[in-house]
């Protein structure tokens, strides 16, 4: 059933050229969408669908001629689908210790299920009891408190779509070659939830901060104790204790029974299985903010309390590990996000940075949340290299990898968030370079 | 460590008056978060948190003595969660006809988590090769096409995050007495992703539908070959062809490889598995479109083709088997809906429905998409009910239950979107009510 189409269709040139937004093949995507160009026959021909006969359907595939499986109290992926995991890097002999990423070249959308949100544990991921657990906010307080899980549900909740993002994600772009591994295996220690929880202003409220008060800092209830220093302008701003993640119980992983969440601050900061905090005046200078998570100047001295993650952007269609199926019409698409705000504009170059055009967003487009762009493409089958730029409501946006670099001592590695390129080879195949 | 707080303090009578809203207590959000009651020690006072002493944190609990687990390939929710759980409903010797609902009750936020987004299935799920999977358009169309999951993967797509709500949902209020079941088993036929796939209509401007075609006839691969007849206009206007859900390939549950999204129409429209769409110039009548999901009337004929899921909402905190823990401050917080567009407005009543208050809605509140309202109440301890009422955009909103009922033959039971109600006995314990 189903002939294949016989070759590529003839491309419209004239309806081509309206839509076109800039060099080597940038299409405007409502161009495309309201038909002038798929009626051109582009798509089909390009995308290889097949043209169907009059008996279509009649043959009942196999799944349809027996009753399916049964209910499930808590449903799984496809079985088919087993390859779309996490993709680990641990510190040899220490199974507790390292990291795991997000497949975002197998992803779409914003959103990241559950199962799939990064990981960067210090010590393992704990048990612990949500009965037995307890918040303590203590230190330059009027009233020290502690709280219960159940003493937390009461208080009035706050929902956002928030991303968090290692501050050592992209480190890699550090690297004097460029790596030829997947976007996710480039850019995965950033994930995106639903969260919800406690506004942590209402409970420092709550317990009276007192005048001297500067700093909050943050314990987890790992065998690590990560401890953080945040600043309490932050904690008095969006700080949330996360309670729910994509509307469920938080996950173990991310810090059942509660996280801290400062949208838009280096992950690391986001403490999880939140234990404590005490208010001070200085920070504490813990392990985390002195021999990790600082940034190595040229000079030889590294700066501290880095904190936002700034605008950044990563094209996931197409990237390593892909191949083009041959000339013909392509989406490119990627995620984009600030830890400043809103991502207000992402652009596109498919001829290495000489010519740039502008992506549609995918509404709606909160602030410190990822968006995805996207941006159609007419791919010629010759030699092209792809770039993605961000900017912010701010005004922030990506600078090149060398000019990144140059800020920097060698071998510096948070808080990359120069522009990748993707190049394009005649055969399909898509490569990692510094364009 | 810690002692419990004597007694509750004196609610200051002064600034609680300053932020009522409407009768029996129903407080203004945005007075409470700044502070203006908070301070006067009413949530500390009520919510039972346990004021601590000054060698607070200083026992690490059991848990942080060992090294935690190790990272996992794919994550699941905490061994504590292990009764958030679908809901069951499954016909007596046919383990794959029935429904499972959302746990509504023990969720937040507005995202259903992957894994317990409610199931309706007429044989089962079944168990697709997505490397073997067709889908057809033909018909009315100049050009039948087939396209494999890989062809459709290279059409530009769109993502949104719209409800999915079976047409009989909250059947049950049909009933003549208020039935003591659950927020989710009453409501729970209700769920909300991040959908990603690819619009109906660019896939229709590629077959090229002819002047004649005004229905579109799906069918899923199911071993029911579950069909529907979808008007041609709902196919060119916001239609998808749903991929992935929530940033990860489409459940097995809900259609795996691929589903079609109807946004804002009843659930059994959005049919899963999606296999061929014949487009025509007449609906079918299939079986779920004349022996099910019809609306019986006082006459005795049935009204067909009714596909708008109207606007609604619900109370969710508190819900019956949730238990008040004496007087003080809670938040009422729920769940509202339509399938005309954005929820506008949702008014809360504590006193039966003699004064209502507007409900703080989260944003983003987006079309078509669950929203979460939220809305401080002062509980005095005495008999009270709770109610809400949703708006739309359009300027839907919600007859009582008599008047909806009124509408029917006695029986009828989809599109309930009655006013629902909830009564907090003097003991703290939460009852459906007819109110």
């Amino acid at each position: 059933m189903g002939v294949i189409m016989g070759k590529l269709e003839k491309i419209d040139e004239m309806k081509l050229r309206e839509g076109i937004l800039a060099g080597n093949g940038l299409i405007d995507r409502r161009a495309l969408l309201r038909g002038a160009l798929f009626s051109a026959g582009i798509a089909a021909a390009s995308a290889g669908i097949v043209q169907a006969d009059d008996g279509v359907g009649a043959d009942a595939p196999e799944w349809m001629k027996t009753p399916g499986r049964p209910f499930s109290a808590y449903g799984t992926p496809s079985k088919w689908q087993e390859k779309v995991q996490r993709i680990f890097t641990i510190a040899p002999g220490r199974a507790g210790t390292g990291v795991s990423r997000t497949p975002l070249h197998l992803l779409e959308g914003t959103i990241t299920p559950g199962g799939l949100h990064f990981e960067r544990h210090h010590n393992g991921v704990p048990d612990i009891d949500p009965g037995q657990h307890e918040l303590f906010i203590h230190g330059l307080v009027k009233r020290p408190l502690a709280f219960s899980l159940d003493a937390l549900m009461r208080y009035p909740m706050e929902t956002h779509i928030r991303f968090v993002e290692c501050s050592g994600n992209s480190g890699i772009f550090n690297q004097p070659q460029p790596q030829q591994v997947t976007a996710g295996e480039l850019n995965g220690l950033l994930s995106c939830s639903e969260w919800t929880g406690v506004r942590l202003a209402t409970l420092l409220a709550e317990a009276g901060v007192t005048k001297e008060a500067k700093w909050v800092i943050a314990e987890g209830a790992d065998a690590a104790a990560m401890s953080r220093s945040i600043p309490l302008e932050k904690c008095m701003d969006d700080a949330m204790i996360a309670l729910y993640q994509n509307g469920e119980a938080i996950r173990p992983e991310q810090g059942f029974p509660m996280r801290l969440l400062l949208p838009g601050f280096e992950g690391n900061m986001n403490v999880k299985w939140l234990r404590r905090l005490n208010v001070t005046d200085a920070p504490v200078d813990a392990r985390d903010e002195t021999s990790h998570y600082t940034e190595l100047m040229p000079g030889g001295k590294a700066r501290q309390f880095m904190f936002l993650q700034s605008a950044k952007s990563a094209i996931i269609k197409p990237s390593f590990g892909m191949t083009m199926k041959g000339p013909g019409l392509y989406e490119v698409s990627g995620l984009a996000w600030s830890g400043a705000g809103r991502i207000s504009k992402v652009e596109v170059s498919a001829d290495g940075g000489q010519t740039w055009a502008q992506a549609a967003l995918n509404e709606p487009v909160l602030p410190k949340a990822l968006t995805r762009f996207r941006l159609p493409w007419h791919w010629d089958g010759r030699p092209s290299t792809l770039m993605s730029r961000a900017t912010d409501e701010t005004g922030g946006t990506q600078p090149t990898r060398a000019s990144w670099l140059s800020q920097y001592a060698p071998g510096q590695q948070y808080h990359f968030n120069g522009i990748q390129s993707w190049s394009v080879e005649a055969d399909g195949t898509v490569k990692n370079v510094y364009a």
